[in-house]
């Protein structure tokens, strides 16, 4: 199925039944390592996290803080796909390249005044097709509006924490 | 390097030399597919992220959202054995869950009142070890104040976004 007629499917479905939009997302970790978690998505899949050794880790996979970046760049290319089936926007390529900037001494406990994660965080978008510069921009807007992991970036979400006891 | 020692010597050298301190990181991301996306981060790791078919994708990887979960989970399970660590608590294992909701109508603007990110985050933390009950609450809250990512997910981050023009 063509993405435009897939995103009006969609749209159809979550408007006429609001209950089909609710979506829970899971994660399960396991410090496996010394800095090692292996990771399950409920969806089934598998992967791991590591620290650099610069960060006390072995090196083997990327960490916590580059898989929250692929996530921003990745949800971007993403809905670069989906809006510009939605807008009707031709897009032949699309790169995304994201930057952030840690202060480590927030994370180590160096100075509390610090923040522990990121303090800026840059996206550079690199577009490219038949369209005019206008056109790109509009979609750039409309993806910026509606991509998730950017509205996680930019705007606080509610977390609450568990602890289990320990037996 | 016993991480206690690891994390001293960190400690040390951040604080002599906070240039040492701001720490970069990187990754790029190119539309491979109809919603799959290969990932390479600065330190030369490289994986996929993709959509589950009931969001248009091929389901080979992880989706965005369930790897922002996984960059949470992750972090907060390297942060217990770093702060386990500078703490002098014994910690046998370490289990994460995490779980996010996200009202899919923001994504695909059905309703714009709707943001697109995750509207709640839960995140369950399995301790296992010798320590008493008191003692494992006080590392969690010493955790919670010093995780980068969970710090992203409460606070907001400034992101500039800038877009290329087409060739």
């Amino acid at each position: 199925m063509p993405v435009a007629e897939f995103v009006n499917a969609a749209k159809l479905a979550l408007s006429s039944d609001p209950t089909q939009a609710q979506a829970r997302f899971r994660a399960h970790h396991d410090l496996t390592g010394r800095t090692e978690v292996t990771v399950k998505v409920g969806s089934g899949h598998r992967f791991t996290v590591d620290e650099p050794a610069a960060l006390g880790g072995g090196d083997t996979a990327a960490n916590p803080v580059e898989y929250a970046l692929a996530s921003l760049g990745s949800c971007q290319a993403i809905s670069y796909r989906v809006w510009a089936a939605q807008l009707g926007v031709e897009l032949d390529r699309v790169e995304v390249e994201i930057e952030g900037d840690i202060d480590l001494r927030g994370f180590f406990g160096v100075d509390d005044r610090i923040r522990p994660g990121f303090n800026a965080v840059r996206i550079r978008v690199r577009l490219i097709g038949p369209e005019s510069a206008a056109r790109y921009e509009e979609l750039a807007a409309a993806v910026d509006a509606h991509c998730p992991v950017l509205d996680l970036f930019r705007n606080s979400v509610p977390v609450e924490r568990e602890l289990t006891p320990p037996h």
